[in-house]
Order: C-alpha cells, then sequence, then structure tokens
C-alpha cells in the first residue's frame, strides 16, 4: 500500500501515521519526493484495507498495491481450473454450451425444448424454477415444481441442467435437483448466499452484475471459494452503461481480463448482454473469438409464446445455426466442441 | 403500449399481431403511417408487459406508455406520506437526520456516540450489526451483539434506530429491534427479502442500488408496499458512473424526480454518495436545497478508529457544523429541522 | 411520434396540442386509454423534433418514433457499402487490417515499421501527425512533417495511409496525404469538422466517440453524408463505462447493432478498446468473429520507445499471431483476409 | 509515480526498468515486499508520464503520484480566482445567474427576454448564435446576426452577453462581441479550440463534457490557462450516466471536489443538467448549497415556442421563483446575489 501525503503535510502528521503503521505490525517506509512525499507499507496489506488511513490529517490518498482476492487469482492456483459435471468437462480445451428457456414453464414444454437442443448439440439445459422479477406483479417462476420438470427433463435427454437459486433457504433445495448451481446478477453481491452456495456441493455459475467490476466479481468468487466450494465458473452477462440500443453491453474485454487475472472458467450470457434475438449469435461467436470456455443462451422451441425475456431467446433453427458457426470457429482458436 | 412496426411488414403479420393482443382480452389499433406504422394497444399494459412482443415477426419495437409501479406512484396516493416514527415524522415540513457509525463495534463506544449526536441534534442514531462486505475476508459485523448494543443506545439517549438487514432469516430478529430497518444498496433488487419485509410491521429505508434506475428502485419500493407495509423512505445514495474522484456519484436530479413521481419519503446519503468526509457537509446541504426529507450521515466520535467507512465518517465537530448549516437552509426551502 | 398524456390532463389542453401539430402539416390522432390518453401524429416525424412539445402543459412524455438518420440508415440504401481505396476494397467479404505506431515519430522508425507491418499481412498503415492529447505539455504530434513521412512510407512499402485530422483549418491538407481520414473520438460530435470532411474526397474512418450512443454516432456520420462524402468506415473503439480495469469497454454489441441499422463499414479499435497490449489479440478475433468489416491496431518495432499509447500497442511478433489467428477464423464467419 | 512489479519479476527486469528511469534523469527507489515489490520514482513525474513502462516486461502496472494539471490547482495559487466583468465579479462571495433562451432567434424576442429576465434579477444574458447540433438537418443558429442581436441585446438592457464559440475559425470573432465565450460540452476536449480561445482576451465558461472526468476536465482548463487566458469559470452540466428518467445526471459532488482541487470559479448548468424543466429549480438551488459559484439557466418568455431545447426552459414565472429562492439560500451559505 501507497499512502501519498499532502504538499504541506507536517512531521508531527508522519510520525503518527508511521506509529499507526508500525502498531499493526507493518514496516513503513518514508520517501521524500520534490513536490509529494509517500509512505510505502511492507507486509500483509490487508491488515491495512480496514484502516481508514485517508481519514488521517496529511493523507491525501491511498494506493492499493495488492490484489484483494486470494484464492480467485491466477498465483494461488497455477493450472487452470477445469470442472467435472457428469460425462462432461468445464475449462480446459472444451467450449461448452448451455442452453434453454429462461423460464420453466410446464413438463410438456420443457421436454420438447430439451430433446431439441440435445439433438442440436447443447451440453447443458438452462431453465428458472425461481425467477427474480423487476415488478412484484410479474411470473415468479413455478418453484420446487419447476426443479421436478427439470429433473424429468434430465432424465429423459440426459442433459445435465443449470438452474437459479435466489434466496439462501432454498439452497439445499436447488442444489439435490441441479447439476450447477446458478446465481444471478442481482445477487453478485448477497454475500449470505455466495456464503450460503460456498457449502454446496455442486458447481456455482456465478453472473456478474450489471454493476460490478471484475475486481469485485472476483471477490464474490471468492466469498464461494472461502466457503469451501472450488467450482465456481465465472459468467460476464452484460453490464449497464449508457447505450440504449442493446438492453446491456457485453464487456467482452472481460473474457481476456478474467482468463489474465483467475484460473477459474469464464462464460458469457449473450442472451442478457443484448436482450436481442437478433444479435444473439454473433456477440457468442465474438466470446469464443476472445477466449471465452462457454456460453449461455436462452432458447426456447416457440419463442413467441415464452412466459419470460422471449424478446432474446432464439429459436431451433437459430440455435442450430450457432452451434454450426461455434464448431467451425473453434478449431481456430484451440477449441473443441464436443 | 404502442407496437411499432417494421416499413416492410406484411399484411399477415399485422394480422398476427392484432390478434394475439386482442387474445389477452386488449384493444389493438392499427394506424397507418407515411413510412412507419404502429399498433396501438388499449386496456390493462401490465397484461402485455410479460409477452415478448418484440420476438414477433415484423415488429420493430415496443413502447410501454405506462409506469409500471402503482402503489409507489403519486397517481395512488394523492398526499404525500408521512410516517410517525415514536415522537418523530418523517417526510411533510419536517426535515430528519439520521447519523451514526457505519457499524456497531462496541457498546461504550456506541454510547459515546450516541450522546454526542444527540446532543447535536440528531433525530436517529444509525449502526450497523450485519455489514454487507466486499471482501469475505472483512469485519462482518457483530449480529444479534449488535442490534443489543443499538437498543442500550436508545435506551441511554432516546434516538430511535435505523439498522440493516440483508438476510431474509434475520428479519423478524432485526425488526424487533430497530425503529426503522434498512435495506442496503446491494440487496435493493434481492426481491426476496423485499418480500419478507413488506410483512414487517416497521418503516424500511430502502436504498437505491448503485445501478439501478428511478423506475426500477420504484418497483423495489413496490414490493414492499404489495407485500403490506406502507411505510418506505426511498434513500439516494450515489450511483457508479465513469467519475472516479469520488467513491459515487451523488444523482441529486433523483431528489426532485422521485418527489414527483411518488408520494414517499425521500433522503439521501451523502457519506456513500461522495465516500469522502470532506465532501459530506456540501451534499448534505445541496439535498436539503433539492427537496430531500432527510439524510443519513456516518458519524463517529472519532473516525480515525471506526472499524468501517471511517474515510467517510465525520466527526461531531463537523457534525456540528452540518446541523448549524442545515438549520439556516431549512427556512429558505419551507423545512423544519426540530 | 407518440405524445402520452397526463393522467388529467383537460379537454382544452389536449385541444391545444392538436393544434399545434396541424398547424405544422402533421395529422394528429387522440386515443384514450383507460389510465392513460395518448395522441399518435402521422407525418413527417423531423418537423416535430424540433418543437418542445413535452414543454406543453398536459403532456407527459413523447416518444419519438423514427429513427432521425436517413442516408446513415439501411433503408435508405439496400446494398452495404464497399469502399474502395486503390486496389484494396473495404466492406463486403474482405477483412482490413490497418495497423501501424499511435504516432509518426520520424522517418527511419516509420519505414522500418511499414516494412515489417507490410511483410506481415497488414492492409494499411496507421500513423498520427496531429495528435489530441489530454494534457497541453505532452507531444503533439510532428504536423506537417508527419504526414510527409507517412508518404514517405507510402512510397517505400504501398501501402494506403489511414491519420487523423483534428482541426477544420487542416482538412485539405490531411485529405491531400491520406487515404483514409480518420475523425479521432474527442471528435466525433465536432460537427463543424464532420460538415469539412463532408467535402472531403477521400474515405473517412469515424471514430465512435467514448459516450456516444450509436444513434448519435450514426447521427455523426450522417452530417458527412449530407455534405457529400458517401465514403464513411463506422470504428467502435470502446465506450467509458464504470469498468477500471481496462482503459474504456469495447462495445462488441455494436458490431451487430450497427450492420443491423446501416448500410456503412464497420470497424473496430482493440488497441484503445482495451487500452492494454495483452487483450488486443482477443479482442481483435471476438470483432472479426462478431461480424466486424476491419480492425486498427497500434503496432509499433519497439513499443517500449513508442512516443504515445506504447502500453497498448503491439510488436511485430504479436502482429504476427494476430494476423494468424484471424486467418484461420476468417472462413469460418465467410470472410476473406486478402 | 510507482511502479507495481509482477510477483516473478527477474533481477534483469527490475535492472532495466531502473536504468530506464535513471536515463530520465529520475531517481528509481526499489522497494522489495513480501509477495510484491515496487519501484518508487522521485523526481518530475511529467519526464514519465509519456513513457510506456507498463508495456516493459515485468511491470504489472504504474500509479502516478502526482496531479497532471499544474495551473488550474489549488496548490498554483493560494488564492481563490475572481473574475472581472464589466461591473460584476464571478466567484469570491459573490453568486452569478446567467440566464437566457438556448438560441438566439430574432431581435425583437430576444430583447424581450433580455428585459424580462433583467429586471427578474439576471446577471447575464445567454444565448446561442452556433449551436451544436447532433442532426445535420436541425437548426444550426443564426450565425453572426445572433452576435449582432445579442449586442443589441445588452445595449438595450446593460447585461453582460455568454455565448458559445464552436469552431477555431470563429473565436475572434465571438470574442469581439461576447463578454464571456462560452466552450459548449461537445468541445470540452477539442484542443485546439481550447489553445485558441486560450489567446482570447475575454473569459471562458468552459462546459464539462458529458463523459469527460474531472481531472480531464481541469487538463482542459489547463490548456486554455497555459495558453495565456486565465480567467475560466469551470461549468459541471450533467454527465452521461444508465439513467434515463433524466437528461443527464447533474454531478452535485463534482461542485465541492472542484472547489477543492480548484481555484477557479465553478458553475452548474441545471437545464441541460437534467432536460426537464420542472427539475431545473430543484437542482440550482442544490448547487448553491454545495457551494457552487454560479448557475446558467435556459429562460425564454414563451419556451413552447422555443426553437430548441424548449423542454428543459423555464419561463419568466419560474425564472422569478427560482430567483426568490436563490436570495433566500444565499446568507444561509455566505452567499449574495447581488
Amino acid at each position: 500500500m501507497i499512502i501519498v501525503l499532502k504538499p504541506n503535510t507536517s512531521k508531527e502528521e508522519v510520525d503518527h501515521i508511521m506509529k499507526k503503521i508500525e502498531s499493526l505490525g507493518l514496516k513503513a517506509h518514508f520517501s521524500k519526493g520534490e513536490t509529494t512525499s509517500i509512505i510505502g507499507v511492507i507486509g500483509d496489506e490487508s491488515k491495512l484495507s480496514e484502516q481508514p488511513i485517508d481519514a488521517i490529517s496529511g493523507v491525501e490518498k491511498v494506493m492499493p498495491v495488492l490484489k484483494p482476492y486470494k484464492m480467485a487469482s491466477r498465483e494461488f492456483k497455477a493450472s487452470r481450473t477445469v470442472i467435472t459435471v457428469g460425462d462432461k468437462k468445464i475449462g480446459g480445451a472444451a467450449f461448452t454450451v448451455i442452453a434453454g428457456p429462461c423460464s420453466v414453464e410446464n413438463e410438456e414444454g420443457m421436454i420438447r425444448i430439451a430433446k431439441e437442443l440435445k439433438a442440436r448439440g447443447a451440453h447443458f439445459l438452462r431453465g428458472g424454477a425461481f425467477k427474480p422479477r423487476t415488478s412484484p406483479y410479474a411470473f415468479q417462476g413455478l418453484g420446487r415444481r419447476g426443479l421436478e420438470i427439470l429433473a424429468e427433463a434430465r432424465k429423459v435427454t440426459g442433459l445435465g441442467i443449470c438452474t437459479e437459486v435466489m434466496d439462501v433457504r432454498d439452497v439445499e433445495l436447488v442444489a439435490s435437483f441441479a447439476d450447477i448451481v446458478q446465481i444471478g446478477a442481482r445477487n453478485t453481491q448477497n454475500f449470505n448466499l455466495l456464503k450460503e452456495v460456498g457449502s454446496a456441493k455442486k458447481p456455482i455459475l456465478l453472473k456478474r452484475g450489471f454493476a460490478v467490476t471484475i475486481e469485485e466479481f472476483l471477490m464474490s468468487a471468492e466469498y464461494i471459494l472461502a466457503n469451501g466450494n472450488p467450482d465456481v465458473i465465472l459468467c460476464e452477462r452484460g453490464i449497464r452503461t449508457f447505450e440504449t440500443a442493446t438492453r446491456n453491453t457485453l464487456d467482452i474485454n472481460a473474457v481476456p481480463v478474467m482468463k489474465d487475472l483467475s484460473h477459474l472458467p469464464v462464460f458469457t450470457d449473450p442472451s442478457h448482454a443484448t436482450g436481442k434475438r437478433k444479435y444473439v449469435a454473433a456477440t457468442a461467436y465474438a466470446s469464443m473469438a476472445a477466449g471465452a470456455d462457454g456460453v449461455m443462451i436462452e432458447a426456447h422451441t416457440d419463442p413467441e409464446s415464452a412466459l419470460t425475456d422471449g424478446a432474446q431467446t432464439v429459436n431451433c433453427e437459430e440455435f442450430s445455426e450457432i452451434m454450426a458457426t461455434l464448431s467451425r470457429i473453434a478449431p481456430a482458436v484451440g477449441r473443441t466442441l464436443s
């Protein structure tokens, strides 16, 4: 940590700061500059992160040097994390496609969709049983019945299922049904929920909140890792910006950045990131080309009749086209789309 | 709702859309324009809001006409909501100051702070017992013990207390201690928590998430209102923008906008909105001048030693100065600072 | 244009608005809703866009239905624009790579770089002679001498040159040297400069300002088109968001969106969009996969010694690797990288 | 400047960086940390700001310690700048109100407006003769004739005039008519225009670009100061954020921040910052309370008929109300509204 001092900081102020640092068992190194002096702090920076150093008289600003996350970082683990789910690998050379409707609607429809997507090459089936909705008057999902329907679709097709948990009280229930448990974008910083899924025995697909920085996102992953669950998939799903032509802005930069900073697999969600069906394919291709380990795509046999998110849901023909193009791009970037 | 059609939409496509609308019990009115045609929908728009109209062939875009919230709107309630908490009124001509440390740290310190702030004119005491922290390694609050300390501080000073609940499982506990229950900015769209506090018997201070639009914020208030709790205070606490000179950007526009759109009282939180102690006073004054019904300010007898948020916490002298200036501005804008 | 009325708008107010619209030669259609009434306007919407309809008593809000740009739109021109520059085509099946240093530094270095990039497959050479710099104390470019050096590099290598103009007074000069004239991101809404290059006889590479919406960006292109220059290349170069891990956020969504809305070729600039050398390759691949018609990449024989933007500049080996991977992706997305 | 090294940086890499720094006449200080080592650089940091240190092998990141602006900083000038324009002072205890229509429309109307605003207490008259418009098809202003009309209005009322210059070729012309020359938000980083007004003999009201950070904004002021013009007024006019309820978001934090960092007077523009007439008053009051030295308000005798920006323009009655309330707030915050 570097403490930058104000131009006219007195000797007493400097001494006070130095003592404060040393009282925490850290070493302080004062360095006088031509116009600005600094104090360098050597030792475990986390001891200082809790301290309001910038509230002390004489301090201009404080600049942390270290990354605040540990277990999520590349430095913590030399090899990239590969997660095994049933007979599938997530990460490594594999490129994984999770597809399915926004919400589980009914058993017959879900099974029809699951069969179609399986036939067209999807690796996992998504579908929401618990739905976070902006409006209290909107459809909130089928709950437990939705989970049962997903399990039935898995039995029929063999596709592993990925579904969201919203409430700390439902973690055990959802984890007992799901192959991959999803944390939605509005819960990226629901720290109690992160702790709770930290003790679940299923991999977690953690969506990035729409206004959460990459550093904060990795801190959220850290909550899960630190609570005992090593299998976290980071999923970029679009951030909120000034642009209104699309529902969100896919932060494609985040793909190489997170692969650089962390050993965890990185996915994207082109459906939420664009909000429009016609832009899903292009951004899915971009995600693979940028180095993502997989994508999550909203797909439905009849998007027009979908109960939720129909506007960003592709139909079966579009999904086939996406799979075909991904198959062609894959070898160009060293990927296999099993 | 207005449905804008693509330039070359066929008659069949138009008919299909019209039928879809009429099948929902709504009236559709087709209007041919010179270059663009539209379909106007008359009736209860909420029936359509769930439908993926924009996924239908021939549709260029869909523009909702109505506001999605009802009970939070000015139209729903002619008079402004005034909330009574003990012998205090929130809203109306009253301007309310909630002050206190970020976290409850220990009993002795908390009581010392409470006495000082009471003497300097604070109306309510804040203090976090459950703390949402970006890092899993950071101080997470004293929990139930923190609530007991707050209750003790109330007994000593008579100040009502405002404290945060983060977990659906703690709502009953927190509501049994608090005079005002706070929902933090990271939980603005934690819909299950909103439902849960909807049945609490205490007023809710709902913080705006740092990337939540005003419309979405009012929808979050709607969750609480629709679940039975009429006493919601809207609190603007800074939004996330590209600017890095301050921790967040206080959306001062939101004060007159929310007073225009809703009947609920509107507060701001200058401490989180700036993140820097030296800018708290100016933004508190701005909030009162813009029409806010109150402010929440982080204050401590010794900010330098605060366990959390010290950098944005004012000391007692600064708090006195803030109260004095607010007292002078109040009559100029028709307020009383009892 | 749709005019949404306030709930209790009086008949007099409605009549006043209707008359205002009809006085402009437009037709107004009043439609009474259950809770909200609207007025639909039929005719040339641009006549109304100048009118402060939302300032009129009784008006809740105004929603434009039509796109404000004409010549830049897909509706205006059925086929996609392909621009011929010397023996090269920009747009169509071709994928174009413009590469070179941020600034022209000296003749010897520029020619060395040009030869290296030509050998590795670049199609055009970039280099700034006039540099927009945040600091008045920073290197501002070699000016006319820089243009002469670029011309020399073109003579030696045969590469067409792309260079920026910042000042209305320099348009003629820059256009006399350049094969493609660049408008930088800080000048996307410098309307006088746009008008001036509208009469230049060279293609314009128009960079998107870092906080300019896609609609506004297309309006800026419209300025150039409406002033007589049909050859505009739209270049997405990263937008400003809350994320600080990268210099900007590449808006990859903008690629399919702009190809959908406009007939003009779409490029990206992965160097400015990321600001970091190590992320340039991944985002260049993503751009091609998303459907871009080309990329502009900062490349230098010795990035460490570059006078400007060295941190985001790739070296020759990295550039070779980028070209090789782009060549492999190209056929998967129907592109040729001649 | 602090250079943070990657964890496994070799001794050769460190030596290479140290030599690079010393070759620039600076001192480098290596400091070994437990997990991360840093190099502190002592001396004139601006020598390094041009160097791509972060492109050098072994460097994790570079953190500048000093502010990049000099003449605009509080350190440069101990007293606050007060600008004299005719018999008015801008800055100091004075609070200044500049008011008038968005555009100059015609002589009769302009003089009528000027008289009304003068009578109601405005200190300066605004009005655009050259208008930056998003659309090439929109009204672009009356040009020179607009300036003549403004001069006439000044003759009649005695109000000094403030008007915008957009083009380097018009600086001399506009400065010959105006009392205060405005640089608009789209030209905040039009560096050639900034240089040009640096040699004008009139005070400059510099608007903050809607996506320009405070630090960059002060660098733009620095361009004007460094080119010889000491009279710069900083004007916050709303930044672009994700919020769509208002046209922009008034960055009220920027008022105390800029007064803290710079000696220059700070204004706000509540009209552009909100984009809606009904929110102008509240944000004007907030600006005064936050410490602004003045506001610029769009006002018109008949906003409904204004050629531009009518939706955010107040009428005479609203303007009177604003002036009355500002007069009441002024003494509470140590201001006079002469």
